[in-house]
């Protein structure tokens, strides 16, 4: 009885395991609780008859609760449609504000890539972008930050935690040496919202994305911080909307289901130290008991629920299709996991191989994860990793036999 | 008893009555049916493993519903967070194509604020733009359109209809003269889905901006068409979502929801015949018990469930308040409504005066509207109008004896 029991247990479990909240993070049932309720304002927030007022007063309690928790100003928050909205937004409208006057600017090579492409995009209008370099160990290359910046730089754009080993940049240090040559700060912060303490007043930076969707709320809302008197350039343009700074109708759905998970935001300490814990465990456990894995990016800050890998001799899409078809959810550096036919540029950008890049796997762990389902993974990675290894081994056996006939 | 149950109805319909379908639409009942199970669907739609597949799936369909009922192909349909986004884009993008070839621009006077602001962001940037001037029937002044499009012109934006009139462009005809100067035309389509038959085909128009909020779904979520091999510069970079024309993690709910409501196109030439029915028999009634109203924009092609009107000696803003206070839902072209402090910018650009402007009310009518709404709504109207002219008489007889005891 027991027994069968266990087993429901475990199929249940086998059904879907989630573990690649770097990506997309499930809806918390606190938000999916809400929702029903927030359907009902389905008003236009700008509307001054009773159909207004509820969507109004509840887009206001969003703003205030998600200010509050990064400790800034409500009037320091810009809903919007999510992160890379963000990211092209300030890339693109610091650029048009000072394009006549300054011209360079700078982000990390390991950027996400609205950032990336919002920059390459602003090169061929004109600009001059430097890349800052990162190492093996997943530390920024502050001597290339220190001997590029200048008087002339109009924009750093630097994010606090990278989406695939989770590396943490110093951006307070970061802003400090920007603001000290008069130019402005943003910061994707996109991976650090439920993961790590976010204290926007405390890093001092102009500009910082968010995105509901990562942090257990719905897609296709996010929210921009601008501080107070930094210059912007909105780039949708509308009614009055946002205090004039993001035109267009307010996602009210969005945005206060968004609210609902800020409201959460003082549960981050303690789940940090939940996740750093299952993570370690879960690190230490496939470090011992599978051959030929080399972690990524450990030796640096990291974010408690991300762990990036080399496995010797897997191919990561193989792995993940395999860990897919048992129920799993991962993630890989390899070819088409993002829809990119090339391996992770971020891991290349850190100076892996791309064999290595192509034989890595992502695993990020959220809120509801638990040591029952990451034991299990881990049981099931062995397998899948021994078997995929033995039928890799086979196969070039048999290709060294198939050589050595047509040799012959 | 039947009295009694009559009276619950009308205190039922009293509690709130929505009049006000331009501004945005309540929630169909098909699409909050449908939330629950497009939850469920909560990965990233870019994920290759399971919690993938299904949010992938929904926005295929959602894609293929939509395209086919516009007459275009899916690859022509950008799913966006919403029509100021949609028009923003194009007119930003395609002054950045053309910056150093075509520099002249045309839009309608009475455009979206989101199409307007965009033209005058593009004219301090460098681009001219001829504003076409609508007459007080509300229509486009061709001979200045004819007068100023050029070989020149890089586009040409011409919203299908207005919102606070209904009034109807002629987009066809415009699209041939704009495409036979080898310009690009883009419409804003938001006030036509639901209302009248939009084939976007044969309409021939390069872009079309539509939002989901004004049909019945969610806010956050837009439609851009872009012509197959006409030009389009993105600005919001991220992945390659949406065949890399708009990043961004997709908004599964919102364009789903969209899909639903996008499945229901099939009902705008039934509908339309409904709600030109319900409109027509509104404003008779109107003209024949209320003394001094003179619709605005009725001599034209309208929308079938748009009314326009002026009400003499009736400040708008008090109507709408009024009107509020009894559960209707109605906007005005005065200050305030829509959050700016001028009078409606369209109404005005009609030619009508400051005052006609503030003494102007905008009933739209909606799927959901029926006779007895109508009725109830035209009663009440009659009597506020009567006691707010009442009061306005009073005060203006007390003003006048105010005046004259001062001036004794």
């Amino acid at each position: 009885m027991v027994k069968r029991r266990r087993q429901e247990i475990l199929i249940e479990m086998q059904k879907m395991i989630y573990l690649d909240h770097n990506a997309t993070t499930p809806l918390s049932q606190k938000v999916i609780d809400q929702i029903p309720s927030i359907l009902q304002a389905w008003g236009n927030p700008s509307s001054i008859h009773w159909s207004g007022r509820e969507p109004k007063n509840l887009i206001r309690n969003a703003r205030q609760v998600l200010a509050t928790a990064l400790k800034v100003s409500p009037l320091e928050i810009i809903f919007n449609s999510g992160a890379s909205e963000g990211n092209s937004a300030v890339i693109l409208g610091i650029y048009e504000i000072f394009k006549n006057s300054k011209n360079h600017f700078m982000c990390s090579q390991v950027e996400h890539p609205s950032v990336l492409k919002a920059f390459q995009h602003i090169e061929k209008l004109g600009a001059r972008v430097d890349y800052i370099p990162v190492s093996r160990k997943g530390e920024l290359d502050l001597n290339f930050f220190k001997k590029h910046i200048s008087s002339n730089t109009a924009l750093v754009s630097v994010m606090m935690a990278n989406n695939e080993t989770g590396n943490i940049f110093p951006i307070a240090e970061l802003v400090k040496m920007t603001h000290a040559v008069g130019a402005l700060f943003h910061s994707d912060c996109v991976q650090v919202l439920g993961k790590i303490p976010l204290n926007l007043s405390e890093l001092n930076v102009d500009y910082a994305t968010l995105s509901a969707h990562k942090f257990y709320s719905l897609k296709g809302t996010g929210a921009l911080f601008v501080r107070k008197n930094s210059p912007y350039q909105k780039f949708i343009f509308g009614g009055g909307q946002e205090r004039s700074r993001r035109g267009g109708t307010e996602n009210t759905l969005g945005i206060a289901s968004f609210g609902v998970m800020a409201n959460l935001l003082d549960q981050v300490v303690f789940r940090q130290k939940e996740l750093a814990q299952l993570r370690d465990h879960m690190e230490a456990r496939i470090l011992l008991e599978i051959d030929g894995v080399s972690l990524t990016g450990n030796q640096s800050a990291r974010l408690p629920n991300t762990s990036s890998m080399v496995l010797r001799d897997i191919d990561g899409e193989t792995l993940l299709m395999s860990l897919d078809l048992k129920g799993f959810a991962v993630s890989t550096g390899a070819a088409c996991s993002s829809g990119s036919p090339e391996p992770s540029p971020v891991l290349l950008a850190m100076g892996l191989s791309r064999a290595e890049a192509q034989s890595s796997l992502r695993i990020s762990l959220g809120w509801e994860t638990n040591l029952g389902q990451i034991d299990f993974f881990i049981n099931i990675l062995k397998e899948v990793v021994l078997r995929l290894r033995n039928i890799s081994q086979k196969t070039n056996m048999k290709e060294l036999s198939l050589m050595r006939e047509q040799s012959l």
